[in-house]
């Protein structure tokens, strides 16, 4: 017996986490076992790590230093979590995986790709989610929207360019493995986005048996 | 223009610190410039991650998690103090640098060293001291001074077998590079085993014309 993961990916300002509640709530209406978690995070360590790559002290980090945090926090998050959780035939939620990486570190940073798998080798064996669902917008409209729910963080201070970048990441991330990242417009309402991740679930969760 | 790096390892109770202090004391004397510094630590985000790494809160901590968190320590270092310290011409003195990585961790905690490998060649380029000096002790021994001087963190709740381990890492590291890393037994006075060090820094620094 071994539960679903499945993970919210997109850019600041998508909504990753209220379709991640929205969802949870449905699935567990169904009868299923849900655990919503969200990266960096997820444990005690894992927060202290993202007090830090948050921190606005934070402005010098470099970008490796970056990079080997956010895979920390994540080795930490799958052993105290996700794994548990999967074992225990629950259905894992997240907010930010593995892809968020790439399209941050990766596309946004600039850091080789070479450099990113082969910490992901180290940190999580190459681990994928068995769902992502990429909630896409464009990137004034999220900035926009972030900026509404008073979000303010080391990441809000990059320019335009950077989450430009982030996006178009997602976007190749996404375009090299469709069976397994499904992009949702969230242009739209949040009833209509809600929807539409159902019904993307729903399909997943009848093909697998859950 | 480029100063040198030296390094001080070996096991907890060896006295790097005090010997890294004294020695620092003889060079300026001597007229160089000298910066001393310590790892995990040497900057403010590098500091976080220490108190992170050797909180008594921390005990659940995965041993990779803990591999990443010191490259990430490191390469703040080395971006931050150590580069530039070397830049400027100055003789940088680290308390614990990548031997203790892999003696700690690998040694230690059982991560197999490709993967310590891979993480040293992404975090510094495989960078290494130009020397280090191996302050070496029994275990037993190292321990009790340790205890002497109150020192309690997570390192400490290692059993004997743990540190047996590392103090063997050590050995093994030095003996693959005779040339790089100096043994010094530290069973004798603080006296003696600074007269020890300032002979093979003299000798060293007499060879680079530094």
């Amino acid at each position: 017996m071994r539960g679903a993961f499945l993970s919210f990916e997109g850019i600041e300002g998508t909504g990753k986490s209220t379709q991640s509640g929205l969802l949870a709530d449905f699935l567990r209406s169904q009868g299923h076992r849900v655990v919503r978690t969200a990266e960096p995070g997820g444990t005690p360590i894992s927060l202290k790590i993202r007090e830090l790559l948050l921190s606005l002290d934070s402005k010098g980090m470099d970008h490796v230093t970056e990079l080997l945090l956010y895979n920390a926090a994540r080795v930490q998050h799958i052993k105290e979590v996700i794994a548990p959780s999967l074992a225990r035939g629950e259905i894992v939620l997240t907010d930010r995986f593995c892809d968020s990486t790439c399209a941050y570190q990766g596309y946004g940073r600039g850091i080789d790709r070479q450099v990113i798998d082969a910490l992901d080798a180290v940190a999580t064996g190459c681990m994928r989610p068995d769902l992502t669902l990429l909630l896409d917008i464009d990137v004034e409209t999220g900035l926009r929207r972030n900026k509404e729910m008073n979000k303010n963080d080391r990441l809000e201070l990059e320019d335009i360019a950077f989450h430009q970048r982030v996006r178009t990441g997602f976007h190749e991330i996404a375009a090299a493995e469709p069976e397994r990242i499904r992009v949702i417009s969230c242009a739209e309402s949040v009833e209509s986005v809600h929807e539409a991740v159902k019904d993307i679930v729903v399909a997943f969760l009848k093909q697998r048996n859950v």
